[in-house]
């Protein structure tokens, strides 16, 4: 039997996270932030694919803003790159330089650095099947068992079985409740987590069939792009001709060779307050500054609440929070802002004056 | 026609506050903030009774610890005295070793410091009517108008109709609540607010005759007190031999001659950050610094409440405060303290950690 390949791990870190804002700021967004665990969601992206000798050394793709951030909490991780995006254009272009500085051959595995996975075997197990899938020249996207009727996510049909996962039978973007309960209820539809595998070689001319400006612009500014030590920069000019997409719609919805794995990992998008209260509510890395009590309480830094609060997410970077006979909210105090909306709300944090005007 | 004798005004600095706490403190209580318009609570309780020609300087009653205060926020009001209690003894000590110090055909007007009057042309009119009856020696309270099925205020029950008000046929314990409904239906109920007028040696006389104990002590530290420039100190020996009580359980609801006026003068004992979100609501002082909309929210200092708030009261000394979908919540900012509480919960604020280890 041979040695199966190294798995090219590809970090993006090109969210804002405005919704969990005022914790997360433009100078230094969510994937920066120990928000779950002393280590920050990057930091815990890129432990998730060390050490087990099946993953070859990080690519991360980043802004020029968050380069220091990402090297500095980069420290200790070997032979690490990092490609200087010289401005954000979506994931199909940040994917699409990363496989074109690797081999042709080369298996990559997409992560977003902003996601909470609580079972990181689940993880590994996943990212084996699916590099295995990809090696067959498949567009691999992790399909995440999902916890609830979700309307914020996007779904993935599950269509005919292969040896490792399930062809993809049908992309679907943000159902109604109706639907997704009826998704939830039917067990074949997944939550589309923005986790792939690729074969660099296969994703270029997959992109090059759909997408062949893009393609070409990508491969003009990776031409002309500059080392710089661990850092790639693609050439400005080029780079900035790209309509910026996502690599669904540009590759996954396109492509006959669409596949998934299912797995099921305690994933959360920590996409706000609310779906950090329930990451932090479920455990996840120990962390002695979590507070949780049985009425669904979590409370993060100097807290009271008392007796008649139920499911309330208190964290603090300072001043104390008390709290009386409040349900289903958030309170948040940070650099000087402090920030309460119900959990139904917290969906809107990014619109507040606070968080925009930043 | 001669000159109607003045009235004697005898303000309370008894009370503590601490249900308002994040901004009441220990230190500085809520007589002495301004939660209504620029002046505090006890200014605008002293200038309620200056100024018409029909009042005598103000006696103010209160402990050492709150006299820098009071004489730092009567400054401009002449001939002010102030009675400095050994300790506190609840309303009836304070009471009588005010009237002790009065001729005793004086009429007193008794008030609290920490309540709002939107009202002053109304309360004035009812200060007259209740010295009027005083002078005819009877134990004269101010009984306002109800404006709900309060469960948390005493009631007084009307009885015979006198010249300028009624006698008082019952003392009324907080109802609960079919009974405060049945009160406010039946128009024979009113509020005991807790301001009295008095002739001074007519309540001495009944103090003696329903607790000779305390009439004694009262006189023995009035008699061996000391006077330094206004203020005046009762001997704290005496005055510390006297078992505290309220004026209600030591005289009026003991007396025959109790008698009531009854007022509507937009009275509220400010009794928590609830009751100060309704008089804020409602108007009061003109104050630049609030903010109200047609939701019922009220805001001061910087808040940004987004539009699916709903009668939320967001008050802060500095940070801003952002606030999504929550609804009959008071949220309080001062002094690196943040509170959170519906407003059902606002009467349990002084039993939060925070409001009691200060």
């Amino acid at each position: 039997m041979s040695t199966p390949a190294l798995i090219h791990p590809v970090i993006l870190c090109g969210g804002s996270g405005t919704r969990l804002w005022p914790v997360s700021r433009k100078q230094k967004p969510k994937p920066f932030l120990p928000l779950i665990g002393k280590r920050t969601l990057f930091q815990q992206a890129v432990a998730r694919v060390t050490g087990s000798g099946r993953f070859a050394p990080p690519i991360v793709v980043a802004g020029a803003q968050h380069c220091g951030l990402i090297e500095d909490q980069l420290s200790g991780v070997p032979d690490y790159r990092l490609i200087v995006e010289p401005e954000g254009k979506n994931t199909a272009p940040a994917i699409a330089v990363a496989a074109a500085r690797l081999p042709s051959d080369a298996i990559m595995l997409v992560c977003p650095s902003d996601h909470h996975i609580a079972d990181d075997d689940a993880f590994r197990r996943a990212a084996l099947a699916a590099a295995d899938l990809a090696s067959e020249d498949w567009m691999v996207s992790f399909g995440i068992a999902p916890e609830r009727p979700e309307t914020g996510y996007g779904y993935l049909h599950r269509g005919k079985r292969l040896a490792d996962g399930f062809q993809i039978a049908e992309f679907v973007e943000k159902p109604d409740l109706a639907t997704a309960k009826a998704y939830l209820a039917s067990g074949e539809y997944s939550w589309n987590g923005g986790i792939f595998a690729f074969r660099a070689g296969a994703l270029l001319n997959e992109l090059n069939a759909h997408r062949p400006a893009m393609a070409q612009a990508v491969a003009a500014a990776v031409a002309a792009g500059r080392e710089e030590g661990a850092r790639f920069h693609p050439q400005a000019e080029a780079f900035g001709e790209i309509d910026g997409e996502s690599i669904d719609y540009a590759v996954m919805e396109n492509t006959d060779r669409a596949a998934m794995v299912p797995v099921d990992m305690g994933w959360s998008d920590i996409g706000n307050w609310a779906a950090l209260h329930d990451a932090l509510g479920a455990g996840g890395e120990a962390d002695r500054s979590v507070k949780r009590d049985e009425l669904g309480n979590v409370t993060r830094g100097k807290a009271d609440l008392d007796k008649t609060c139920r499911n309330v997410l208190a964290v603090s970077d300072g001043p104390r929070i008390s709290a009386i006979g409040v349900e289903d909210v958030c309170i948040v105090v940070a650099d000087g802002e402090v920030l309460v909306t119900t959990r139904e709300g917290a969906q809107r944090v990014g619109k507040l004056p606070g968080a925009s005007q930043q």
